[in-house]
């Protein structure tokens, strides 16, 4: 019997990995993975979608460009203007307009092309508070839409309906998120990128800063879901060089 | 005063040049005015559409370049598989799965960036029966869902709920969309591309071939319109030629 099939968005972080590789060995998905190139800190993420397309033993990845959305966004917001400065904490500088709609819809072009069932996003619960087009209020209306747009097509039964999920869709937040993602992964769940910077290079290496907000809140979800960390963190690759020299000395 | 401002989807054809030049000189918007590229076709097409942002005096005109849908699409339409044959009657095949929903949200990612009121796209009562991506039900569900994915900065004055608007939704079928446009335009409109081909080569120039399911409502757009209609045909032009030489003989 065939699986059915979902188009998953993966960046290359762990909210999305996570819930590709859960998609997969949980809900018996076919995988079909969807990244967008932006043009900056793309290369490192996208290699690390790659790798996780041959990981979960994805059907098909597309790596798809549309870096001309920043000519489009202007000055709207700091993530795709460079002369702005990215906010440590939450601000609405931060908000990339109508982003996940923007992917939603080309992800269930694609998806009502190869007769895809579901079309999955990363958005967490943790996410909700401070990104409308996370919420379930907006995946049940963007779903509506998609599917009224091929209704036709649908009910004369040559295209399916699609349904868009999420983990915040299904109410959960990023440590269990992580914790289903690690069930199936083990250990390559540490090749996900999450940094907000391009890394920080160590040799051939690069590491993740480990001070961005986007790094913090990585370790704070190994804690909480009590995964020891072996994330290279370039701050933590200092103290723990630091505290080796001190024990060495004492 | 400001006019407020207007996202038009413009492809370079005769419905949404028209509609975009009623918005202009009826409504009093000022036009921000977006062409999609597709690989195929796109050259002629994104010509007129660049004579037309100069004509309209748009603020700015973006050409964006989504050729990358075609490997999305893969063999699920006729329109972007050059492999398939473009059936003369309207065919299921002819269908582009969700495409004015992508064309839509990445224009409304334009127009959120710019404070923009609305969001236009060329779809008129005509396109009604067989393209449900142009009905008045596909419109509310997806302008809703894309005010939704920006709520929190609507509400907090940072950005403008937008209205997606269409001759479709304004009850225009295409003989009324076309006396709209000819008013503001006179005969420039017949500057604008209809025909599904690349045209057949006259000379330097290039003539709708007059016989396409597109040619042929263009056609009976003017006919409907009491409009003289002065596009170059190449059929018409082989029977004028015929007309001649029957004329010159007797």
């Amino acid at each position: 019997m065939t699986r059915p099939a979902a188009v998953c968005i993966v960046s290359g972080g762990l909210d999305s990995v996570c819930y590709a590789a859960s998609l997969a060995a949980n809900d018996g998905y076919d995988l079909y993975l969807l990244t967008f190139v932006y043009g900056q800190r793309a290369k490192r993420e996208i290699e690390r979608a790659r790798f996780f397309a041959k990981v979960l033993k994805a059907r098909d990845h597309k790596v798809v460009d549309i870096s001309f959305m920043k000519s489009l966004y202007g000055r709207s917001n700091a993530l795709t203007d460079n002369r702005q400065e990215l906010s440590r904490d939450f601000s609405q500088s931060l908000v990339v307009p109508v982003r996940n709609a923007v992917f939603l819809t080309i992800a269930t072009a694609w998806a009502m092309s190869i007769n895809a069932k579901v079309v999955a996003y990363g958005a967490h619960t943790g996410d909700i508070p401070h990104y409308p087009d996370c919420r379930p209020a907006f995946v049940n209306a963007i779903n509506e839409a998609l599917n009224i747009a091929e209704s036709d097509s649908i009910i004369a039964g040559k295209r399916q309906e699609i349904t868009v999920l999420s983990p915040a869709v299904m109410g959960l937040d990023k440590p269990a998120l992580l914790k289903a993602g690690y069930k199936v992964l083990g250990d390559k769940i540490f090749q996900t990128w999450s940094c907000y910077s391009d890394g920080v290079r160590a040799g051939k290496k690069y590491l993740h800063c480990g001070s961005c907000e986007s790094c913090i809140n990585r370790k704070d979800a190994f804690t909480t879901a009590r995964i020891e960390d072996k994330t290279d963190y370039a701050t933590e690759s200092r103290s723990k060089r630091k505290g080796k020299a001190k024990r060495d000395i004492h």
